[in-house]
């Protein structure tokens, strides 16, 4: 069986050494924030994954959903259970606003316990990780009505929520989407049509499930500019909040899927089923866009954390299993074997590991503090940096972390040998498990258009800019440092390429568009590490300063050494990526479709 | 239902006018290498891939195989007449000496027919590829009396066999084997012991199963200086070669694994077992790395296998799948939305998938020209030149060859997006297929060490500077044509990285082994950067000679494109790849077990 114990030593230094949360306890919007909570809070969270949750994920894989006769579906064994432990626990309403029975803590503890929840058990996290989505459209774009009507019941888990995006004909190009709503004379809406690959779309873990549906009104233009948001129901709610009859909507098969089986991933049939509007007519796309961006930053802590939860079970049978000796000579000689953990290819593997999830993780709390400051601070210019920086982060989180997630997986997978490959050993179940990260909540080229087509242009290039500024100036402020200065100076390296690759799209995007398409997934990457790059100096940092502080810990040498690794054997691929994307399109594109037919 | 057809042009394109097979014909050991005959094999192989291998690939990895009560282990269903047909086709018997019954034909075209079968269905694939594999070590190293008994019948595929290796407590350190081989008055071995993860171990496919056995007589020394290699039938022999009775090895459970579901891979126990020593006693290792090396080509070739079929159905979906517009305005204006084709982020992942496919099919090709030219060629120098580079490129192909056919996999199920998770669509399984690669017959970090550990010091470093060599020659003598140029210089700069990382290790590896185990991983990516890049040269070559002679071919303008995009955006890594190695092994080993500790 795998192992998981939530890393709540590295949330704790990163939470309060890292991002100082607890020097806003008490601003406006950040109340509770106080040291003592925050470890609280992470701790006990780390508890209830590792021990509710995480017993339910091997045996959730090999179970799977069952659709019933009756077009209910059923979760795993332990699911309902866990559930209903999770809402007593209070995890679904943390972050949520208080006026809705949330507890309105930081974000960056929601972001924070995500990980935990979704390293435990990546499909039962999805259940109220999407409820959390859709209870963001409806703050942001529904009638105080509806805001009434559904999100306090989904705040405490009572009920979940989905997204209904999807259609046969169309996924990343929402324009196709051809699902009605019909008006009716009563203000609600008749929905019919047909969407695929709804997580959660149906199951037994909720009395209600509130389906947000993207849907076209008789006489809306065509393409995006015609989607309107519903609200959908599964049990319609009557004025009293009482259940009513149910609507029509149900579950027409569950897919069969590479992995997160546990999860119930549905076709959904849409038959005359009442919703209603979300928002204004037409709009829609710009309100799902509040679910997808908040989608996608925890799809990109599911990467984090399937790397987090293969990496800890890497480490220990790199520990425990013996084979062959080191090249320096036998480290245990009295055993017949070394352990693994003496090879210097397991411990670039594991280093990978470890300097990446640490990395990532750190870079995702930030972003979920620039999320809150977004939304809380007083200051406007402050809330508008934030959210230049979320919205450039975004992407990269969710491209360049759910890739380095999946390699995570994938290595650690490869540190159990032959053994990684058997099911009953759950490796492969990690790898199966992070590779959905990369496809959806817009599959990660989609991630790498929107960096470099939309995030890079906004404002005149703000978002961006705000960026190598933060990155020069913390370079800067290192530089005297001699433990830190090798990674800054490698850091303002990789910052040197990511704005030549920035400057490269300038000149070259408007005279070719394609020129940019070709480059974007490589700045993807180059931009993921510069972020986490910046995180590993940030880390550092806090190291030397608790080390000057008197803390004698070998946590923080570590700390050290990590952000060295990652400065010198991740750092040097962005002036590799540079000069791919510095090659542009034309042999990238120049050949016909023949050229690619078999013969 | 996934497609797959051969990639019979490209075969040729490589066999005939790239390595120039053909010239070669009448030589001793190619007297049959005629143009004609490589054309047609390769084309009758294709067919029969592709219509009786491929069709049972998807409903084999459902059904899977199954172990019968009284032992007998049952392939899924279609498999049986597969084989027959396999065997009635002469598939089997391809490149097999004559003397056995073979057809003697070159290893060049075995290799290239190894990638259609496995294309087409690699769990099928590897039922006879694993025989000819324990043949090659019965030829080397068995006594005439071993050969005659077992090797016609195993030639022919009415015997199969098997390599077994691997025990509960050892993989990849063969030196903690503990099965043990009794001497027996009749000159015979009793074996009695475990073996795990052994494929093809136990099925249907075959009247008699030879397997190929390591274990430890009664004195022997520790370690793997005191293994011994035993022929153990699955049912004895009778000197008449009709078949006697039941030997005592049998098949104690089927391994539930990731992928390869139609391959049995057993667990094996060896009960008193008859068995007979093959080569000298305590030399087992030498014979078994007969069959590893060319088990580890056959692996490589799997890499490619995946990769080529993935790229065949995420081509596929590309130019249906309609989803988006061009960057560059409307290619389809009268449609709702362009092919994914048009999307340069999708062209970067299918370009990847041309470039690394070709390429490493062709240096799959040259490699098994060059086994034949190391057995064959009447100069000893040539002989051994051609050794060398097999000796060289076998864990290149192995290791780099399997990285990138599941980079390649894993990238096609990308172009399906969503539905790429999804079984029926069988993207998924070729990514579960392709995964198993870089773990079995030595894990990828085993083929690098292999290589630096091992190939590059062999003979004070002949090989690498006999790669070298090759190399900077075909670079120079590209030199003044301008549609090899920019490529040329490129590779030239590679093959320089691969100087500077070879001297490095050099200098440091002596002071501090740890040096060369650090970098030994992406040296072998760099490697392989190189290798794939003089193929690229050279098919490159070919086109141009080609187009020069008059052919007005997109095929060879394809080829000309794709060297370029291969030059472009794969060799830049080499520099960062460079720049890793000589960071070394300090951070990389600073750390104690303690810090990968989860707090």
């Amino acid at each position: 069986m795998p192992i998981y114990k939530a890393p709540v030593r590295d949330a704790r230094f990163i939470v309060n050494e890292v991002l100082d949360l607890p020097a806003l306890a008490g601003k406006p919007g950040f109340e509770s924030a106080s040291a003592d909570l925050v470890d609280a809070v992470i701790e006990e969270a780390g508890k209830f994954a590792s021990e509710v949750l995480a017993p339910l994920n091997a045996s959730g894989d090999a179970q799977g959903c069952q659709r019933n006769e009756d077009g209910s579906v059923s979760t795993p064994e332990g699911f309902i259970q866990a559930h209903a432990q999770f809402r007593e626990a209070g995890w679904a309403t943390l972050s949520a606003p208080e006026k809705f029975g949330g507890q309105g803590l930081p974000e960056v503890l929601g972001f924070a316990i995500e990980e935990f929840m979704s390293s435990a058990n990546q499909s039962f996290a999805m259940y109220p990780g999407l409820t959390k989505g859709a209870v963001a459209a409806l703050l942001a774009k529904g009638s105080p009505e509806q805001q009434e009507r559904y999100v306090p019941n989904m705040v405490s888990g009572q009920w979940l929520g989905t997204m209904n995006l999807t259609e046969p004909q169309c996924g990343t190009d929402l324009g196709l989407i051809t699902t009605r709503a019909e008006p009716q004379s009563d203000g609600s809406f008749a929905i019919t049509g047909t969407k695929i690959f709804i997580s959660a779309g149906e199951h037994d873990l909720a009395e209600n499930i509130i389906h947000l549906v993207l849907a076209k009104t008789p006489d809306a233009p065509e393409g995006t500019k015609g989607i309107s948001l519903f609200v959908v129901p599964k049990v319609l709610v009557n004025d009293d909040g009482s259940l009513g009859e149910r609507n029509g909507v149900s579950c027409g098969s569950i897919e069969h899927k590479m992995g997160i089986h546990a999860n119930a991933t549905c076709v959904m049939n849409y038959d005359g089923a009442k919703g209603w509007m979300v928002g204004e007519e037409n709009k829609g796309l710009a309100a799902m866009f509040i679910m997808m961006n908040a989608a996608r930053l925890g799809v990109g802590i599911q990467g984090i954390s399937q790397a987090e939860v293969a990496y800890q079970n890497g480490v220990s049978y790199a520990m425990e299993r013996r084979q062959g000796r080191a090249l320096t000579g036998p480290k245990e000689p009295e055993e017949k074997a070394d352990p693994l953990f003496v090879h210097p290819d397991v411990r670039r593997m594991l280093m990978d590991g470890k300097a990446l999830t640490e990395g990532l993780r750190a870079l995702a709390l930030w972003c979920g503090l620039l999320v809150d400051v977004s939304e809380k601070a007083e200051d406007e210019k402050e809330r508008e940096h934030a959210d230049d920086l979320v919205g450039l982060l975004t992407p990269v989180i969710k491209g360049y972390g759910t890739d380095k997630g999946y390699a995570v997986a994938t290595d650690m997978q490869q540190v159990w040998g032959g053994h990684g490959y058997i099911v009953e050993n759950g490796m492969e179940q990690f790898v199966r498990d992070a590779r959905i990260a990369q496809i959806y909540e817009g599959a990660n080229g989609v991630q790498a258009m929107d960096l470099v087509g939309r995030k890079l242009a906004k404002n005149g290039g703000r978002a961006i800019q705000a960026l190598f500024a933060v990155v020069d100036k913390e370079c800067e402020a290192a530089g005297p440092d001699e433990r830190l200065a090798d990674i800054a100076t490698r850091l303002g390296k990789a910052n040197g390429e990511l704005k030549a690759a920035t400057m490269w799209f300038m000149q070259n995007a408007m005279a070719n568009p394609n020129n940019a398409g070709a480059g974007a997934y490589p700045y993807m990457h180059v931009a993921g590490i510069v972020a986490v790059g910046l995180m590993w100096l940030r880390m550092a940092k806090a190291a030397t300063a608790a080390m000057d502080g008197g803390a004698d810990d070998p946590f923080y040498e570590a700390k050290l050494v990590t952000a060295r690794y990652f400065a010198e054997r991740h750092m040097p691929q962005a002036g590799a990526l540079r000069r791919e994307i510095e090659t542009g399109a034309e042999a990238m594109m120049a050949l016909a479709p023949e050229a690619f037919a078999t013969a």
